[in-house]
């Protein structure tokens, strides 16, 4: 039942359009893990070169989301629930990458927590916790 | 050195690219508040006619920051430092909009909640609390 | 089914210890609000006068509940599910008040806000959002 | 100028005297870590066995507190300015642990996450992130 990137990427893209706009890719899946990337495009910057918040925020949420598909499967209607993002230092000129890790996975809601970085450094830009609302299991399994 | 909502929605555009995206509205200034829409269209929508959750936290995060802009003028260095959305329920197939009320203006730091809506209903779909961090005064004032 | 100031803070100091180790009293139940107060006492200060977090967490935390008691009656299972809590400033040598408001009440989970001032002021010295998840109806009328 | 899990569990109880009504203890501090323990006591229980919202909030926001503490000695003036908490199971019967790392030090604000387990298991009961207002340096040093 557990989905590649490649096949989670797609979904996330269909389900999260704002993830085509900003080009998001999911680059790895792992039990219990996600990593997505946003691409350095000019276009995502504040002038002064600085991610905005609005991205990063998407990226947190689609990488727990990431991380929920790569778990469960295709789980369309899981929807996030609660999520509180820290801003810790302007993102620099570089891939940003989130990386979720699941922290329980309930029946009813899963908990995860997301370092942000900048690609080629380990100090966190922003760091997320979410929880995400998951559907009766007779119909977590999509087509 | 109040801005108007033609003037905030200038400088949101130009610091938030993703405002672009998704055709964000500054609605109405007054003191200590804005209200922000995200005009309804097919192509902010997840596959059942949903709005996603990035859309709504960028809704958030730019309403609460217009209402600092309109509040203090050109603060081009204020920085979302953190944010709190709990999403309550699905959005209507209608316009988004969000009202962001200054909860305290301190020296250093703009503590803002927002209450997310579909046009038409006074039901919250998603509430947001969350904080800026102000530059020094003296930096304060943009061209 | 809806309970008074009274009985809430009979059932607040049954299922929340500590509301009586700092002697929390429920003053107001409207509908969907809920006003509760921490005395002023020497021995819930920090050194140098302050109310120290822990306690207006706890007060903030009870508020709400307070709020749900009152709205639902005895909803004994009810728990936090997510808190919150921004501070402002530090609170005045006065009695801590924090009054909860609720956003929503689903069928599961219900969404508050807490405003906490100190008695004699208007200003926030803290806000709070939260949600507590609700028991199935069948179990929410206790004895 | 880092401090023993003595020297801080003294401040602890001196800065926040509802650390005192629980009896929580320091158990260990390493760099950017502390352990803190909110020994299993009848009077801590919610009817059911159940330790309360407030007790894990305080045991997260000293935990904090504490790996601060232990990083950078007598800070007394530091202060929460932001507590997030998720709920995710109920305690069992035992002493309740709460383990924080500091996420980033910086000069004005340190962000802090901590995970609370149940003492002799590995399961998360709950989740804590939180900043802490750092004060300026030159008054960092206490006597």
């Amino acid at each position: 039942m557990a989905l590649t990137a490649t096949e989670v990427q797609a979904l996330i893209r269909e389900w999260v359009p704002m993830a085509e706009d900003i080009d998001l890719r999911v680059e790895e899946i792992r039990p219990s893990y996600a990593r997505v990337c946003v691409p350095f495009r000019e276009q995502n910057l504040r002038p002064g070169g600085s991610i905005s918040g609005p991205v990063m925020m998407a990226a947190g949420d689609t990488a727990m989301y990431a991380a929920i598909l790569g778990r469960l499967g295709h789980v369309a209607m899981a929807v996030t629930s609660n999520l509180n993002i820290n801003f810790m230092q302007r993102p620099g000129q570089a891939d940003l990458l989130a990386e979720a890790t699941i922290l329980k996975m309930g029946k009813r809601i899963a908990f995860c927590e997301v370092g942000v970085t900048s690609r080629g450094s380990d100090e966190l830009v922003a760091h997320v916790t979410g929880s995400y609302s998951l559907p009766p299991s007779d119909k977590k399994t999509g087509g």
